[in-house]
């Protein structure tokens, strides 16, 4: 098997960090306020179900509390929603491109993936629709990675009309989109959407993140999920990220703007990019191999992502940084080009 | 599928809760310390392996950082080995009566148990380690719950010779036993230990485990594993504690004079009490059902964990408190029997 490999994560020294998505900006200062508060009580279990988090949610997302289930990461509720839903030689449908961790997801489980190539546009084809009694799970990242790109909510319906296993809606980078799901959810219960506050919420250090499904599907994968799947720490710092919008919407606001001039630079400096509705964008090259140039830019202090996906593309995934960052890098890359 | 059920979790109110093993004194003060510093940097992902804490528990407890794998919370631990080594219809081995979790880990993993009776003395019978193929993991508690009761650790070796799989001690009370599996894991690659920082370390709240294998079997679980599954605020605080014997003996000996004293108390109230190595002890009576007591004790506002194991015995599992807490547990035990 072979595991995923997410981006290189430093400890220490000077680089600017584009290769895993992480936001420029430091999270809410009601985070660090409400940890500072809970590590008083360290020595008793956190609350299993996560409930201040969950009323926290649900006023800001307008979804009742019981459609909400905590997870360490989203990645935890991936796995939760993976081991419920799929079993040994079960299959999993992705879209192609798209994360990695799927597949990886799938071969835990000793399921099987089939990645179905999405249109040219990347959007979903019939063939991603046809139905498969093989197929119990359904994972459809919106906006999508590498790519950036994003599937309209109409498409995402008539998905659901025509598949009979749930769609799991991979919302990490949504906030950055256009629109949510999540307001789908109530009138369709085959559709789950999962959420991370590592990006939006610049909080990639405190694994939280969750999903909003039906409530007889929340209760179900409650008898999966670890007990205490999240910690004292992380709830009372995710509650208190979740309640100011505030400064999500003026982080958001900030990160978009770099995006667009961002992708403008690029393509002036001869990459096709793609347009995002992600903090990050993608990058290729006719005219020459992007590799090397990960590889230079590395040497030079700057990580982004050399993703290679055959029978696609390969090409560089880079997340939006500050404008002081991303000046940085365009001086790079034109020292390079 | 029944979900396992943790102990009752009120999150308010004043109720002296003595059901779910946590340690009534607080961590070590590095701990917050560290959180709070940790607490700056939340917007980066935090390091996928752990290698402060790995470097700091090598120092602690005198193995290689490449044995240590953390987890979030032992659960998880318990969690990545049973996906690791047990397929779907495989088998898990368990003593009886133990941790119930083994048996929905099994459970979620469509995968079979089978609970091997403990003897009189709640050591292992040869039935224990009677080969089986379908066996790919034994479950090992030790101290084990809710008995606690200690197993030799010739037993153990004498198990990994017989056995051709895997044997996981968990030891997540084991602080409060004379000897830790640890020192036997590098020569019996068979042999992986768990291990918690909620019990001892005062540390439920952070959700913090870790396990000790040999590095080989460490570089396949971390295939299973999420690929960030402890975060920053947890790993901080972990390490902070680990580092911090002095406080964990000190807490440790409190404890265990309490609980040989709470021991004689209850013998006195005409409890049959087990000799426990854990921070608990295990109680039963022969002339009157436990039940009414457990119910009457909620009632004045102390929580104790009722238990029944059919075709071995039910009784009450309670908690080491505070020397203050055992006395009002007393106080009010002489006016209910």
């Amino acid at each position: 098997m072979s595991p995923y490999t997410p981006g290189e994560q430093p400890q220490s020294g000077k680089v600017i960090k584009l290769n895993t998505n992480e936001n420029p900006y430091p999270p809410s200062p009601r985070v660090a306020e409400a940890i500072v508060s809970a590590s008083n009580r360290l020595e008793r279990y956190p609350d299993p179900l996560g409930t201040s988090f969950r009323i926290a949610a649900s006023a800001a997302l307008n979804v009742e509390p019981e459609m909400i289930l905590c997870g360490n990461g989203s990645d935890d509720c991936l796995t939760i929603l993976t081991r419920a839903f799929v079993g040994q030689h079960d299959r999993l449908r992705l879209p192609y491109p798209s994360y990695i961790l799927y597949r990886t997801l799938a071969e835990i489980q000793s399921a099987q993936f089939e990645e179905v190539p999405l249109s040219p546009a990347y959007q979903l084809t019939d063939a991603f629709a046809s139905p498969d009694p093989r197929v119990k799970l359904i994972y459809l990242p919106n906006p999508n990675s590498p790519t950036g790109t994003f599937i309209d909510h109409e498409s995402i319906l008539a998905l659901a009309d025509k598949m009979p296993c749930p769609i799991v809606v991979d919302e990490a980078y949504v906030d950055f989109a256009p629109k949510s799901a999540i307001s789908l959810v109530k009138d369709n219960p085959k559709i789950i959407v999962t959420r991370t506050l590592s990006k939006s919420y610049a909080l990639a250090g405190l694994r939280f993140g969750f999903l909003v499904a039906h409530p007889e599907i929340v209760r179900t994968l409650c008898k999966v999920k670890d007990s205490y799947n999240t910690d004292a720490l992380s709830l009372a710092g995710a509650t208190a990220a979740i309640t100011d919008q505030a400064w999500l919407r003026n982080n958001v606001s900030r990160i978009r703007q770099t995006r667009d001039r961002m992708t403008i630079s690029m393509r002036g400096l001869g990459f096709a990019v793609l347009d995002s509705h992600a903090n990050f964008i993608w990058c290729t090259r006719a005219d020459r191999p992007t590799k090397p140039i990960y590889e230079q830019l590395k040497t030079r202090g700057i990580l982004v992502r050399y993703m290679n996906y055959p029978n696609w593309s390969d090409g560089l995934r880079i997340s939006v940084g500050t404008d002081e960052q991303i000046e940085a890098l365009l001086v790079v890359l034109k020292d390079i080009l």
